[in-house]
């Protein structure tokens, strides 16, 4: 018999313990014995979860959870860093195989503490962290083992991908949705870890550790959220056979790895283009695979739960043959996993979509022009078909392929000029996202 | 070390050895030893492949093979039901671990493999024989573990994909795309396997075993192909907002197991619709996980030589902690697959596409249309826009929900009224794969 043991008793909580409840019988008959829920805990007893806990199991100390002889495998369910972290550390420590859903910890520790985990012998299991209910973690960790991934990007956020899709589909303005989202539970009440791009950048660190056995610094990724999107940006983009969606990049070079998160204009031919919702998916490229997409829900209870369960079973079969030592986190032993240098985002190269508002006089998009080309950047189609408002129009420009740093200079430059009304908006074409390879 | 013999020299087995080499230093990494390339065996030991063996690695007798103590590992590559079954039963008696890309042999003998695997405590890999590059059967075994899987439906043939993709894409008929797929290699001289229906069987079986535990008989799965399908469905499809797929379907429903493989139209909203060219994808509903899917290269030398790549570090890494008795091929003990009913396709219902030759004279349309509903079946839309040929016409109705054994019944009706000119071409119409639930 194996006992687990569960921190935190929020939503994903609630959803293992329905899942070891629902799936007993054949988490047995898969094992060889049974997989038993030991203990809960949360700070919070009182609370109804509308399931019911045997006598007992709910308690408030995590300590005491992780010290509980019967728990062989502790799930951390937490979120942040700490206390999430040394409970972590302390399960590992005390013996136990551990299985967290937490992005935010494993993007900064994530290393540090497989590394603790491989020195204890026991197991490490975070497929929750990334993606829900695709088995992304697994797979990369497992089936790609022989190849040689070259790219991997997609879409890991569902409440930054609902609110796209719903502007898309003429529900409103960003705020708008985003206030509907709030009040039906879709988003949080403190939107920014969603859509802001944190969320994203987390799981991407993870993703880059899994893809190209590389550790890169969040804090070196460029990432920008999707509060400046407009519907007038998303029916641009239509009109030029575009979907925005907010996504998550990473590309190993030779000049190192290229990770950003940012709103992106995707081609309507992709089938990132098709993902609408808060479902999420994932696609890479290998050098022997070529191209493979990974679709499904990103978030919620019971598919959450079930990467939970994976990795549960996972530790537990693992635990049964005394071999917990060769769940290797990240698929490979830790100290394999290379520091590497995030290439500098000025020095990246893109097309872009800008969409500046300027006074409506003449000479404005020459001047616009003049700037652009002085910089180097190409033009590849203006347009201005809305109406002016107060005096201002919105001009859209799109760019052929340019560094990222003159566009830069050259946004400064446009905003110095008497004719800007505001800050553009700048949203960058991936073109280069091949579906077939 | 371990030692690694693959039997069947063709294409994936060359891409076999290609990744063995390419990722040697990476895969003695992850797995803490080597994993050495020992024996090629194959009938054609002269043919270049374009890759050099050392001296003596390439031999004929896939028993020597076998029989080698430097082999932990036999890779069956040689196809069809014998020898391989002969080959696979004899490794694994010897006590070898067997990795195998055999769809064919796996739909009838998958079961009785696998029992034979547990018996000798060794391992039974197969990802490579389901869609190629996509690691299905992993995620099956593994990442779902904990749900409640009641569909799995897919594009599981990439040549019959790519005709269809072809001829949607203005390419031609039917017959000349096929033509021209063989002259490029990307059909075989005997395209009957993949066209007709019968790979995508076979992978189905497999797909069913996995995702609901249940071992149902190829002989009891309705099949058709696409070799009916004309460039004209196609449009009409078009018109209705759908595309054209040959897909393999499975729901695990109270009645029985519902399996079919034949052509459907699948809306353009689904992502499905946007799978061309020779890429497989995978759906899958589940309890738990709600609607996933997985997309990428169903078949070819790279993306399938990395799915017997991972099957064999799954298995060198199980023998090295001794625990390769615990790799169960179904993700459970092979007892636990039980056998299952398949509901007689004249019990299923579906909406209809049928196109029907009449002749060019008053009142066909309103003796199809008594046939139809003195069967039951109710009448969505008529459409007919297409001249004249020889004095007949083209009519397309598509239906609501109908039992097929009604649809036949009326249809063997209608082809007896003296207004008949042609075979109709029928072909479902799958709005109930709901991308989102």
């Amino acid at each position: 018999m194996f006992g687990v043991g569960v921190i935190g008793f929020g939503t994903i909580g609630t959803g293992v313990v329905r899942l070891l409840r629902e799936s007993r019988a054949g988490l047995a008959r898969r094992l060889g014995t049974p997989v038993r829920l030991v203990r809960v805990a949360d700070v919070d007893t009182r609370r109804s979860r509308g399931i019911k806990l045997p006598r007992g199991v709910l308690i408030r100390d995590a300590h005491r959870l992780i010290a509980d002889p019967a728990v062989d495998i502790v799930v951390e369910l937490v979120g942040g860093i700490e206390p999430a972290r040394s409970f972590v550390l302390e399960a590992i420590r005390a013996g136990k195989s551990v299985v967290t859903a937490n992005k935010a910890l494993l993007s900064v520790h994530g290393p540090e503490l497989a590394a603790t985990a491989e020195k204890n012998g026991v197991a490490l299991g975070f497929e929750a962290a990334v993606g829900g209910g695709i088995p992304i973690v697994r797979t990369l960790r497992e089936a790609l083992v022989g190849d040689r991934n070259h790219e991997i990007y997609g879409i890991v956020n569902g409440t930054a991908n609902y609110i796209l899709s719903e502007m898309a589909a003429g529900a409103g303005e960003f705020s708008e949705v985003l206030g509907r989202a709030q009040a039906m539970g879709l988003a949080e009440a403190d939107p920014g870890y969603d859509i802001d791009g944190t969320d994203s950048l987390h799981k991407l660190v993870i993703l880059v550790a899994l893809a190209f056995g590389k550790k890169i610094r969040p804090e070196a990724v460029h990432v920008e959220g999707i509060r400046k999107v407009g519907v007038i940006d998303i029916a641009y983009a239509k009109e030029f056979g575009y979907a925005i969606r907010l996504l998550a990049v990473a590309r190993d070079t030779a000049r190192g790895v290229e990770a950003r998160v940012h709103p992106a204009m995707v081609p309507n031919s992709h089938l990132l283009a098709d993902v609408s919702g808060a479902f999420n998916a994932i696609c890479m490229r290998g050098k022997a695979l070529g191209t493979s997409l990974y679709y499904g829900q990103g978030a919620g209870m019971m598919p959450t739960a079930t990467a939970v369960l994976a990795d549960i079973m996972e530790a537990a079969g693992a635990i049964s043959d005394d071999s917990a030592n060769r769940v290797l986190a990240y698929g490979q032993p830790v100290d394999g996993l290379r520091p590497a240098r995030v290439v500098p985002m000025g020095n990246t190269e893109h097309e872009y979509y800008v969409r500046f508002r300027v006074a409506d006089r003449p000479g404005v998009l020459a001047r616009i022009s003049r700037i652009l080309g002085s910089a180097g950047i190409s033009i590849a189609t203006v347009s201005q078909h809305e109406a002016r408002r107060r005096g201002s129009v919105p001009v859209v420009i799109r760019t052929h392929r340019a560094r990222e740093a003159a566009m830069r200079r050259a946004l400064v430059r446009v905003a110095r000029l008497a004719d800007s009304r505001a800050q553009p908006v700048v949203i960058r074409v991936e073109e280069g996202l091949g579906e077939q390879d």
